[in-house]
């Protein structure tokens, strides 16, 4: 039972589900459900699906992830940076509008879910982490920023095509004259509409005596209004007519429950795009489950948050949706609305159920204008461009990713983008570490602790070259950490003795244990001393697989105090009272034979 | 002068040629050209190329590298591997035999040149040193394998294709029904009398009273013995009517100088191997000529070898040739006979233009099996498999990297072998530092110096954790060191201190930077104070860039040591008298505000 609840978090808090919490949760899924309709119809829209897609991606898959789901309060269903991503992938395989788009967009959904799961089963919930944070702050805002961009074509009334900067622009620039006035100026009317509702209405509620709290609440149900009103100019003024393009007839009834065709020849190409997208989205998921999680001291299981939103892409694809992750704005509405577990997204599935059973007909004279407005105020909070700024203060590598990441994604497109960003940022992390600090070190007068000569005041002895290496030896930086230490030695024709303080070195490798042998072969033949010093338990083990210390043309000392201090002392043949022998490196068993 | 010297080598060591040099060097070149000789036009034929190819790169390709080349005895020209990864490219674009394919040859020489002279001008030799050790010598190891099984044919007399072990092997199999048997029974001959010549004959020579280095130096010419007698033997039992393939007409006369083809619409499809063949390429011939030049105190410069390399490969592209190297065995042969300067190159060169001129008709009746029982003997002493037991016992990461590169270069060919090789050994270490080592310490006693509690006898609080993370904090590791830590905190409810030791952590990236404050704002609401000790200059400067220290929960230490005696002292209501007053971290200029 223990065992099983580990996979099906559900057995945990459905046992301690109380009728107060059922309350909180109920509470929760209303003010959810009201804001996920438009935003549910608009993702579809944003993904080249059709609309009742988006609804049928909102039911399904967020039962399967209260089922397997760690997150309490995450709320799972269509995204803006996932349906775009699902645009981008399946428009290279089929045209928009066609049934291979919509096969591809399902297809997708089961490959990613498939991926999740694999992924979670195999407890690779820590490949996230190759993700950087620049990198993922980066990719959103140029996603943003792709994203709001091809909405305008709905706000004009255009046909406009692409999946990165270059293209979008090019290709509404191309439609600009054929703009049509009534869809524009509806657009821009619901947009300001929208934008006052986020930052005007709340205040004005509040102005008005109403408390915060339902306040917050009802200033979200802005989208909704804005959908019901356009709806209502749309009909009296029969705008259809007019050159606006309406949403339509939208089936209505709950999805059909079938597995996407397997057999579809597009997986092939399609695999590496459900991989991505299924990165993308558990690293969103991920992260906006933290940060929540940790307002309320809880905690997430990212292993079990691939296992969550792998059921809930699975469960996206046999009930004709497409690929689904935990969407940022919704889980803080749910967040805030008080949603105390996952039965709240359970409770939000059957509320976009009772729309796809009742409601769809209410969405023929809807504009599409609407819901391209709804994605653009919901997408420019993405937009945050003060991550250039940041890591631009920072450091130049982090900066370097974030530009690399945002400029690959405006003008490749979103997967180009996301894989130049890691690569960049694993690519600036290796070069880093092969062109290794150094530093020669000094004791700091009445301590036994050594540091930087040319950052702190330090007593140095002129026949010791003491050598601090900032990162371990590998095969990367081996010749690069070589080739200092003769260039330095160089610069110092006094010194009889070498001790590298190994402090930062976390590692030996195979081919730097050549390199230090090579190192110390040159030294002794010099009459120079080859000494290591402070090296940590892990390295010494793998040090004493081999002869290495017992070829050493020096010793193996416990510190770097002791290592100067009796060298000195030997040197000038006066042997320091205090430190009277090389204390030896291991103490415990396994010590190493010295010398 | 002194800057075109710089990059024109032998404006220096020209300055300081006299007779002595010139005998040395004259020596050298005549036992290497003899040497050169056989091995020029196998190499051709396991390229897949026109013997008289084989001579042509060993011509005009020495005088360039003699030019541009900082090494004084590397010998470059066909080598053993570069043909094969030759032969594997030319072959996806064209048939072996075709125009085509010896366009392709040429055409791979100019790009690889081209790339190696573009990586010299940037610097970018440090490039190479992303190839581990462990990797090149499991690469070569490999393409070992694959020549001398892939030579087979030529001594069994059958065609075989294939450029990885399973083609090569099913290949081998399906003719073995054809065996020729005077082919059969030269190439064994040939093939006995060469490894008897490479142990047997120098030891005879000695016995009869020759000297070891005219003995060593007269066994060499082994092939070249092999060459004459087993010509002799076709011409005189007219072997080429009884099956036995001979070299037959070889064009006499100096290469054609003319650029290759630049309007190949190959190039894109060699391109990528073009480069790797400049990689690898450069790598050979940098660890030989490391190895050459220590022996005799010198050392070479990795980016004017681009340089000559690249000059060596243009050379090679324009005179009939294809993609040369410095050789492993051949550079010691020229060593061993006493080359000191590149002249001795240059001389090589005459010495096998004159053979293209005049004795180009001699070839006729060589035996190709002859000339596939010199590769074979060649390549024998690269198919060196210690390298798996050694790093099979020193680590089981450099042994993966060892065990990957073999396995995917002699299962998909040699391309992907190195190109899989590279990409597992840096995943291997960044999946390390991933998950670095952590140590909890304590402060060995009687001196000021912090060891794993594990590991060493230490003294420590109850109510402080001092934690040495053994990585530098970088996005991928950060969340795994948080998991960590909260673990340990779990562990240990007494604490109320926890010092962060940063003895190896030479950066903290953004990522990690926000994981830092995200720990410093929990341990805030625990009332745990949150401490940084031996932070590097590097380190600190970012830091400080940062609000980080302010909002510090906790303090920076200069030592591990300081912070433990102050803060275990503050705890008990008596500070200790020798460390009244926790040290500021830099006491230089630009001093952190502390708190």
């Amino acid at each position: 039972m223990k065992r099983l609840a580990h996979y099906l978090p559900i057995l945990e808090w459905g046992r301690e589900y109380n009728r107060k919490l059922l309350a909180s949760d109920m509470l929760a899924a209303v003010i959810v459900t009201v804001m996920l309709i438009p935003q549910s119809l608009a993702y579809a829209l944003l993904a080249g699906l059709p609309v009742e897609m988006g609804l049928y991606a909102s039911i399904l898959p967020l039962l399967a992830y209260g089922l397997f789901g760690s997150s309490r309060s995450l709320s799972v269903g269509p995204v803006a940076v996932v349906s775009l991503m699902t645009a981008s992938a399946a428009g290279q395989v089929a045209d928009t509008g066609t049934v291979g788009y919509i096969e591809a967009a399902t297809l997708m959904a089961l490959m990613s879910g498939m991926f999740l799961l694999l992924m979670g089963v195999l407890r690779l919930g820590f490949l996230a982490n190759f993700l950087s944070h620049p990198v993922i702050a980066g990719f959103i805002a140029a996603s943003g920023i792709i994203i709001a961009i091809s909405q305008l074509k709905h706000i004009l009334g255009i046909p406009a095509q692409g999946d990165n900067l270059m293209t979008v622009s090019a290709s509404l620039a191309e439609g600009l004259a054929t703009v049509s006035l009534p869809t524009l100026l509806l657009g821009v009317g619901v947009l300001a509409f929208l934008f006052w509702v986020r930052s005007g209405l709340q205040p004005l509620l509040q102005r008005w005596g109403m408390r915060e709290y339902p306040a917050s609440m009802l200033a979200r149900t802005g989208p909704v209004l804005g959908v019901i009103g356009t709806s209502v100019i749309a009909w009296s003024l029969a705008l259809g007519d007019k050159g606006v393009v309406l949403v339509g007839d939208v089936p209505g009834g709950l999805p059909p429950l079938e597995l996407p065709e397997l057999a579809n020849p597009a997986w092939r190409e399609l695999a590496v795009s459900a991989l991505l997208i299924s990165i993308i989205g558990f690293v969103e998921s991920v992260s906006v489950g933290h940060t929540l999680a940790a307002k309320r001291r809880q905690r997430i299981a990212p292993n079990q948050e691939l296992l969550g939103l792998g059921a809930a892409n699975v469960a996206a694809s046999v009930s004709g949706g497409y690929p689904v992750t935990g969407g940022f704005a919704r889980s803080v509405v749910n967040f805030d609305a008080g949603a105390q577990t996952p039965a709240a997204g359970m409770f939000t599935a059957l509320g976009i159920a009772v729309t796809a059973l009742f409601f769809t007909s209410w969405l023929t004279y809807l504009p599409q204008a609407t819901l391209a407005a709804t994605i653009i105020v919901a997408v420019l909070p993405l937009i945050d461009l003060s991550i250039l700024k940041r890591t631009w203060q920072y450091g130049r590598s982090d900066f370097a990713a974030v530009a690399t990441t945002m400029a690959a994604t405006l003008t490749l497109g979103v997967e180009s983008g996301v894989a130049c960003g890691v690569l960049a940022s694993l690519a600036l992390h290796l070069y880093k570490t092969s062109r290794p600090h150094m530093a020669v070190v000094g004791e700091v007068p009445g301590t036994e602790h050594f540091r930087n000569i040319d950052r702190h005041q330090v007593q140095i002895h002129q026949h010791i070259l003491s050598l601090r290496v900032d990162e371990s030896l590998y095969f990367a930086n081996a010749s690069y950490i070589e080739g200092r230490l003769y260039e330095l030695l160089a610069e110092r024709p006094a010194v009889k003795d070498v001790i590298l303080m190994c402090t930062a070195v976390n590692e030996i490798d195979l081919s730097a244990l050549e390199t230090l042998e090579s190192i110390n072969l040159r030294l002794a033949e010099s009459g120079i001393g080859f000494h290591l010093s402070e090296v940590k338990g892990p390295v010494m083990d793998t040090l004493q697989r081999t002869q290495f210390c017992q070829q050493l043309n020096g010793r193996v000392w416990l510190s770097q105090h002791q290592a100067v201090t009796t060298i000195a002392g030997e040197r000038e043949e006066r042997v320091s009272a205090s430190d009277p022998l090389p204390v030896d490196q291991t103490p415990k068993p396994g010590a190493v034979a010295e010398e």
